[in-house]
């Protein structure tokens, strides 16, 4: 099968169907609609075998990944969805692989209403690269930069999960059985397939006063954060949000686990405390479970105090250059 | 150095600055300023080692190609460049790698008013991936299937350049001396530094009918254009546009090379002959030569002919998939 014929078999159908969309897969580039009063939002990531994935990854995992790692970050703008273009380098044709890729990442695409316009495949290690174009209300997108001394400092969902169900791979633990196997099957699906806080981003425009998305790690992610905003934070390590999977599985260094994480996928953000009940009402309402797990202070850095005790830690989140 | 460091370095002030850029590099995603009555115009290629470049190929080129071959696509759509978000997979960090990829991706970049607003840098098999959005008034973007019965079928430049430059890359000609190093050294620099056609593809607004950037080869790439346009074309081998370095490289033969090519990054368009002189007066203008190598019939496929005689002639362009 030529390039073409398999864009058309698996790819063409894949996405949402968009009004916005002029000119979708089949010219030279897209074309599309933006509206009036809302600034364009761009953002790419790739998924690299070896590196965010392990050889041999399920397929569906792979197409949903792809796309939620980008979702994630429109999320972080408080911004909505809209187009995606997909870089595929494959090491040959399997069409089962491609059967299952294509169909999660569809699936996951429908589901936020992104239309798939345009991208290629090429053959080389396998590498997924997706750029994905959102829109939002101009002057309204969430930024790192904007948290203020005083704020509480939050964070969605159960970090760390991901990172215990890749520690869980990676131990060959799939032969667990009874709890200890539901405990596995849930984490490595919250490293298999993580979900966008898309819905929670959007809530969160004009109310949070900075977010980032937890990509490498909640205490990297949330430095930055700070940093980008000139302040600190001091966190309590008890408000730490943990899942009971974790807990049982990580015992009483769960809590380091989610400090240093990575691949959670999860929203960091800040808002006054005036704004507390918003927040939580944002949250019954998207379905997103927040936490807030501090509050931002004029010296730099972060402090991780239990009770009235400061915590000694030292977590380098994941950086692919890094030795 | 970290991620972040690596971008700073390199990448933060490369491209153009844009005041249409509200946020580039350094948060989640970037914010851009779309203007009214414009649509947004949307690509992405890669580059694979092994497959687009040869292993050790020149930084300068791959940081020049890879913008390039994007701003080819724009260009087929008669669109104004804008903003792009490069994807690096390196598999090691090379100080002076970087710097002379990041200078000539820079120097494309900013010849094209491009700002360089975001990306990732990951470690693994080399490949490159860049995304890249362009502007152009609605409605007026061109298209592959506009072409009618009638048309002119014109192509830029010399096809056939690089495809010879990579034959003679191959054969290690690098020793060539005197006229025939200066054919070489030539068709090399077509293949490592192909020019995108930007300032023509705009001029070509309101005159072309159909466009398609020629990067598979002018054979394929030109049938691709008349199948979307529902024609075919009868196409004089004596017409076409042969460099004078191709013609002493490859003889009698060059003709077949210009036709199956690849890589020359030309524009192969469509315009009626009552546009004739305007698209030649565009050529001038724009100093990006053009000809016209035939005309568009409503019998489909392609007709090759050598004055009264029907060439038979075969060339699959590459692709990436085709065994």
């Amino acid at each position: 099968m030529t390039e073409s014929e398999l864009i058309e078999r698996y790819f063409r159908q894949g996405g949402a169907a968009r009004e916005d969309v002029v000119l979708g897969i089949g010219d030279d580039a897209a074309l599309l609609r933006v509206p009036a009063d809302t600034e364009l939002v761009l953002t790419t990531d790739a998924l690299i075998e070896g590196r965010h994935f392990l050889a041999g990854a399920p397929a569906r995992s792979l197409g949903h990944r792809a796309l939620a790692v980008n979702l994630s970050d429109i999320a972080a703008m408080g911004a909505t969805p809209a187009w995606a273009l997909l870089s595929l380098n494959l090491p040959s044709v399997d069409d089962a692989w491609l059967r299952d890729f294509a169909d999660a990442f569809g699936a996951l695409a429908r589901e936020h209403r992104v239309a798939l316009v345009g991208g290629n495949l090429g053959r080389g290690p396998l590498s997924i690269t997706v750029e994905l174009a959102g829109l939002v209300p101009t002057g309204q997108a969430l930024r790192r930069g904007g948290g203020r001394v005083g704020d509480l400092l939050y964070v969605s969902g159960t970090p760390g999960d991901a990172t215990q169900g890749l520690a869980i791979a990676l131990a060959g633990a799939q032969q667990l059985t009874g709890s200890a196997g539901d405990d596995a099957a849930y984490l490595q699906g919250r490293l298999e397939f993580p979900t966008a806080r898309v819905a929670l981003g959007q809530a969160l425009r004009g109310l949070a006063t900075a977010c980032i998305d937890v990509s490498d790690g909640l205490y990297t992610d949330a430095q930055r954060l700070l940093q980008a905003s000139g302040c600190g934070a001091r966190v309590e390590i008890e408000r730490l949000p943990l899942s009971p999977a974790l807990r049982r599985c990580a015992g009483a260094g769960a809590w380091r686990i989610a400090l240093r994480g990575g691949e959670d996928y999860e929203l960091c953000f800040t808002a006054p405390p005036s704004a507390a009940a918003q927040i939580d009402a944002v949250a019954v309402r998207t379905g997103q479970p927040v936490t807030s797990i501090g509050t931002l202070t004029a010296d730099a850095g972060m402090t991780l105090r239990s009770g009235d005790a400061v915590i000694q830690f030292s977590a380098d989140g994941f950086d692919h250059f890094r030795d």
